[in-house]
C-alpha cells in the first residue's frame, strides 16, 4: 500500500484540458467529448453475442480478454463454433452476486483444454497501467490495462482482473484447473473481490446485462435454480466475426492510456455536478464503469 | 488513512474462539452458530413494511435508521401513517445503481416536516464503532456502528452511514433540504460511495431487495420509466407495529459489537472455504453484508 496515494491523486485534480472553471464537467459529459483517438474499436473476434429466449429475448454482449486468460478465451471461441452454449439456460441467479450459464456436463468439443492453467494473474511485464492512485481493500495497487479494470502487485510483478460489475468468469469446481469454459457466470451486485485471483476472468458484458439482473433469483443453494423449467434458455451464441460483416456490431471501448480517461476517473471521482455537496475526492476501482460505445445500429 | 491498517488486521486474524484448525468455519456457518446473545431485535416500529403490486406481489421489508436520521426518519413514519406511499408506484429502476418510489409531488401530511436539516453525519459521541481495519477509497477510516456500515472521520468527530448495496435513502432536489422522505431511493448496484454525505440515507432493505432489484430498467433518463403505466404499484406500506401483534414479522440484525461479527468479519475477509485457493486478507466495508434473520414465519 503507497501512503503517497492521496498526494499523487491531488497531484492529478487539475488535468490538462480540464479547466477549473464551474461548471466542470460530468463523467457522461467528458465521455461524450472524448476524441476518436480516445476510442478503441474491439475486434469482432472478442465480441461474445449471448442470444437469450425466455420472455425477453434479448441479446447480452460481452467483450472477451484474451491478454488476461488466452488459453481460456481459446476454449472459450472453440465452444461458440461447435455451439455448445446453444440450448443450455440460465441456471444460476444469485442476488447482488452472479449469474451463470451453460452446462460442463456436456462432451467436450474437438480441441478444447479440459484443464487449462490457472490463469489467474498474468505477468505486468509488456502492459502499460494507468494507475488508479486510491486505496484498495483487496490488492496492493490498482489500476486500468488495456482496457480492463486491475490488481496490481508490483513487487510479485504481477496484474489481474478484478471481479467489478459485469465482469465474466469461468466457473470451476474445487480444483483450480476445472474450468474449461463450459459455464460462465457474471458478476451482478458489489464487487466480489475475494473472487480475484481464484477464478478466471475472461471478459465483461458490455451491453444488455440487465437481461441478466432482472432474472428472477433461483431458490435453490447458490441461487441455483430448484426446476431446470425455470432456466432461461440461450438460443444462439455467437462471436461477431461469424456474422456476415453488415451484421456484425460494432463496439468501442475508451483507451485508459488517454487524457479523456483520465478526466474521467477524476470527474467520477470529484463530481461536481450541481447535486454534489461533497464531492468524494476518491473512487474505488469498481465505480469506474469502463465506457463503451456503439458504433452502428 | 492508517498505513497501519493491514498489521492492524494482521493482529485480528486469530480471534479467540476461532481455532486456527482446518477447515475454518465459513461466514455462513459463523452466522448460524452464533449465540442468541450475538442478535439484536429490530424494534417494530422501525420495521417498514412495503407490498407490491404488480407482477410480484412481494414484500420489501427495510429496516430504518432513526439513530443516524432522526428527522428524517420521524418524516417517513408520518408519511407511512398518512398512507401517503400507498398507489404510489416504482418510478425509476437504474441499472447498477438505484431504484425510486413514492411521489414527493403529493400534498404532505400534517406534521411533515418539509425541509429536514442535511442529515448526512451525525457525531462520533456516543457512538460505539467497531472499526474495519482496511483501507477505503471514500471514508478515512470504516466500520460499523449500531448495526450499521460506516464511513468514519475521527479528526472531525463524525460518522455516517455508507450507500452500500440494499441502503435506502431520501430522494432530493438539488438544495440539500428538499428531500422531505415522500421519495425513496434504495441501491441496487456496486456501492454508489460518491453520495455519501451528500444526501440522507434512512435505513435499508433487509428482506425482499430481489422484488425490486429484478424490475425492468427505465428506458428514459436516469432510469425513469418513460411511460406510467411501467410502475410497479405500491399497495400498502406500513410500519411493523401498526399491525397487530400476530402478524408482525420479527427480524433479528447482528450485533457489531460481537465477537461473533468480528469472526464473521474476519472470515469473510480470508475465505478459507475449500474454494479459495488465495484468500484475499482484506474486505471492502460494503462487501460485509450485516447478517439478518427473521424469527417468525
Amino acid at each position: 500500500m503507497n501512503c503517497k496515494m492521496r498526494g499523487v491523486w491531488a497531484a492529478l485534480a487539475v488535468l490538462p484540458g480540464i479547466a477549473a472553471a464551474a461548471p466542470a464537467p460530468t463523467p457522461v459529459e467528458i465521455v461524450a467529448a472524448a476524441p476518436a483517438g480516445a476510442w478503441s474499436t474491439i475486434p469482432a473476434g472478442q465480441l461474445m453475442l449471448v442470444d437469450l429466449g425466455g420472455a425477453s429475448h434479448r441479446r447480452v454482449t460481452i467483450q472477451l480478454a484474451p491478454d488476461f486468460a488466452p488459453v481460456h478465451v481459446a476454449n472459450i471461441r472453440r465452444l461458440i463454433a461447435a455451439r455448445a452454449f446453444e440450448h443450455t439456460g440460465v441456471a444460476r441467479v444469485q442476488d447482488d452476486y452472479v449469474v451463470q450459464w451453460g452446462d460442463a456436463t456436456r462432451p467436450p468439443p474437438a480441441g478444447l483444454v479440459a484443464h487449462p492453467p490457472a490463469e489467474y494473474e498474468r505477468t505486468l511485464r509488456g502492459l502499460a497501467v494507468t494507475p488508479l492512485p486510491m486505496p484498495d481493500a483487496y490488492a496492493p495497487a490498482v489500476g486500468f490495462a488495456l482496457g480492463w479494470p486491475v490488481g496490481i502487485d508490483r513487487a510479485a510483478g504481477s496484474a489481474w482482473l478484478a471481479h467489478c460489475y459485469g465482469m465474466v468468469g469461468v466457473g470451476r469446481d474445487m480444483p483450480p484447473d476445472t474450468g474449461s469454459g463450459a459455464e460462465l457466470y457474471a458478476v451482478i451486485g458489489q464487487a466480489p473481490r475475494q473472487l480475484d485471483r481464484n477464478i478466471a476472468l475472461v471478459g465483461r458484458i458490455i451491453d444488455g446485462i440487465d437481461a441478466l439482473d432482472t432474472l428472477p433469483r433461483g431458490s435453490a443453494a447458490l441461487g441455483f435454480y430448484a426446476q431446470a423449467s425455470e432456466r432461461t434458455p440461450i438460443l444462439r451464441v455467437r462471436l461477431a466475426s461469424e456474422l456476415p460483416p453488415g451484421e456484425r456490431p460494432q463496439w468501442q471501448v475508451m483507451r485508459t492510456g488517454t487524457p479523456a480517461f483520465s478526466a474521467y476517473v477524476q470527474a467520477r471521482a470529484n463530481r461536481r455536478d450541481p447535486f454534489y455537496v461533497r464531492p468524494a475526492g476518491g473512487v474505488d476501482l469498481c465505480n469506474v464503469p469502463l465506457p463503451v460505445r456503439r458504433m452502428n445500429f
